[in-house]
């Protein structure tokens, strides 16, 4: 999936595809904007549902349309939004990922610089995908100076030694200290890996990611053109979509027809119903497994550690609003903010 | 369903139903009531699970008797509850409705006035129903002084300029102006339409409703006798169905045998685990999709955004209590409050 | 099931077998413990995600394992974790249960005696267990001296007045007196009994248990070796597992290969959406319920009110974590806590 939007400007353009014929609704996107007396509201981490009293709705409108602009013109300028993977060495037959650990700043988008903890330098970890069957070698190196840490194959059936959890399976990784995780993957699906070790703490700073088994009879799984993950956290960084807050997240962009997989899954300590406004959500594995009888919806609950895949077919053109329904999770008097993003369809 | 009780009187012969042969448990309905030194608890908004250390357990327990007691004697005096429906206009072919939103003040039913906003005066706004295929024509005025506002049909598959998010799809319906939304009803089932702006604030106080789109062939459903809906929510007014709090919630009441269908509908920012007793809940269908394969509970966890509905079979006779299984969105030390009715089979 | 750990020795060997040919990984059980400068932390009503700025890696390390010793050490020594079980009278074909409300202290662990409600003493209960189609009779002394209370069999389908909501079924049961509940036990599978009387209170202070029906032809569930039930619990005490806090929470302990049943009930007042490590869950019943399609996870969310069965095949050797995952349920700066246990398989 390597479509992708350069500007504003083709924005609109696609916006008007549903809007042809409805000169009201097309033409808001492009219109003029109001002087904006106060700047968009940039603290992601306010859930806000408090009334701006004082707010007039120009006042306000005005927040809106800001931070939706600013969403517009940040369109295809992350390109590590969805496409922040590790590549592996081959070393002897076995994919082999290095993996560090460090004390960084996270900018989940608004430049407020949040301390935290971070697998390579970015909130979430690069993805790590392999092929069921695979042999899989991940060597972590914990540079970070003020706590151990150990890490957890979140879905993966691994030998027990690998399982991550200090003193019942391994000791921790001290600062300074490496340790090797080896093991055959052998759970297909969306699983996760992230810290098992102070892990209120250390997942909710950002020591998590994607850990991702491609089936090897493809047959198997529903058909799909196009897959997208979605880590959703309530950590640091705020009520965040792959690390960052609207307006700072991307849309997924598709072709009318395509179909989408969208792998959620839940690295924070809230539920989150997802809503996806326009196209319906066929939800097909829990925690990586095929259900074995796929079912329809449009708000989808995925709770703490829980990661669900759903298929979804871009059969009508538009803009189509992406976001939790805990709606101060994604809206304030200020705009729309935290985890909201859009299906695109062209 | 248009089966009412007029009186206590009449509900104690219902209770009688359960209780025949079992006198102690029939009579402690109709038991003469001690005199209560403290009025019986009307904040709605409180979820106080704080023992009240200084009252006495016949003071406790007289404090839970005048809330059931308000609850019997307020039955069938409330025929909006389940009956506030919106009559469309059928202009050539369209069927047409009028929505205006309007600050107003809402009783949840202690006779505390919050501050809310409303659909034509209502929380919930007005039942919205239409066949599935109808041509939908919605005219939105807002009558709101402070805020801008629009309205996203959730849960229906429409064009996407009529999607109801400002600055995507269309712009902000300013004080004063409308906004015409005008869309084929495809999605069969239970949706709902509420504020798509600043709706952290607008949606919890109240501008919110159900928009129920029926199925053309009925076969495709399990069959029913009659059919509620339960709107959930936590805002204006505190732990509410469909806009009131026990003691002001009014029962569902069925005849023996009696298939429901109620339709859930979770509008707040929580969870709501809604527990029946008595009768098993066969849930069916999940955000208006039918599941492939239902399946019985007597506790269904409702995410915000999400609807489900259910049929209960009224097998068996009695007031069967019926509440969020959080319990202090249900209970406190004053009595039940809150998400708390009951289904009363004859 | 009576397989029993008697000693940590014996567990070390039971983490050996994962261990073998992986030195580091067994050896970190066995391996001498640094001095602890502080005390493992045991106020299990903490859910600190709070990062203890000034402490070591090498303190927060010694406070963690800390910890995880407390739990080795105490395996075998809390016969009641999973075995508080309450036998029937058998009089005239009825079998008769005695259950007294009393004000007890209770200790989820660490020591710290909680002001709390108990049914025969402990909390939760002792564990109700018939088989389909039995009479039974519950006789409900109350002791306690502050409160009335009743009891409900959330999950039973019983007559109304056994149904156990004051005022509406019912008088309360006031302090000093009793009340005798009487039923044939219809549903079979994972009920629970527990307080409908000031519920918010008297529940999560430990007025519940489990109440288990037992299926005549054992045929239509699937097949398992032994079974236990898990009552996650977020009131007195803290975030416990059966009333305990980790450490003082029990293993399964499973010869590989063994099938277990595990009965997920929630009496607390949020959701606990439970992981287990290594080894899969198919989650086959919900509130007693046989699903139509059984389906994998390893994390299933469990909401108030809800109970749900899984079956867990033990196909791989080791001590596999077994947590809720919402982190801050789980572990804090100073080591896990709360709602932590493992499944150790020889």
């Amino acid at each position: 999936m390597d479509v992708k939007l350069k500007s504003r400007r083709e924005f609109i353009k696609l916006a008007g595809i549903a809007g042809i014929g409805l000169g009201a609704a097309a033409c808001a996107v492009a219109a003029p904007v109001a002087p904006s007396p106060t700047p968009a509201h940039d603290d992601h981490s306010a859930a806000a549902a408090t009334p701006e009293v004082t707010a007039t709705p120009v006042d306000m409108d005005a927040m809106h349309e800001a931070g939706v602009k600013k969403y517009l013109d940040n369109i295809g300028k992350d390109a590590k939004f969805y496409g922040n993977k590790l590549d592996p060495k081959n070393v002897d037959g076995v994919k082999e990922f290095n993996i560090t650990c460090s004390e960084i700043k996270w900018d989940a988008g608004g430049g407020a610089m949040a301390d935290a903890m971070a697998y390579n330098g970015t909130v979430p970890g690069p993805e790590i995908r392999v092929t069921e069957g695979d042999k899989v070698r991940v060597i972590v190196k914990n540079d970070m100076k003020a706590q151990s840490t150990a890490v957890h194959f979140h879905g993966q059936a691994v030998p027990n030694n690998m399982d991550g959890v200090p003193f019942i399976t391994q000791p921790p990784i001290k600062p300074g200290e490496s340790f090797t995780y080896e093991f055959t993957a052998k759970n297909v699906g969306s699983s996760m890996y992230h810290s098992h070790h102070n892990a209120a703490e250390q997942v909710t700073r950002g020591l998590l990611g994607a850990f991702i088994v491609d089936r090897k009879d493809k047959s198997k799984d529903p058909a799909y053109d196009s897959e997208y993950t979605l880590i959703l956290n309530d950590g640091v960084g705020g009520f965040t979509l792959n690390g960052k807050g609207f307006p700072y997240t991307q849309p997924i962009i598709a072709k009318l027809g395509e179909k989408i997989r969208i792998r959620y899954m839940n690295e924070g300590l809230m539920i989150h119903p997802m809503h996806l406004h326009g196209l319906e959500q066929l939800v097909f594995a829990a925690d990586g497994w095929n259900l074995p009888n796929p079912y329809y919806c449009d708000t989808l609950n995925i709770a703490p550690g829980q990661r669900w895949d759903v298929i979804v077919t871009a059969h009508t053109a538009g803009v189509w609003a992406f976001h939790c329904h805990i709606l101060n999770h994604a809206e304030s008097a200020h705009g729309m903010f935290g985890m909201v993003t859009a299906i695109v369809v062209k």
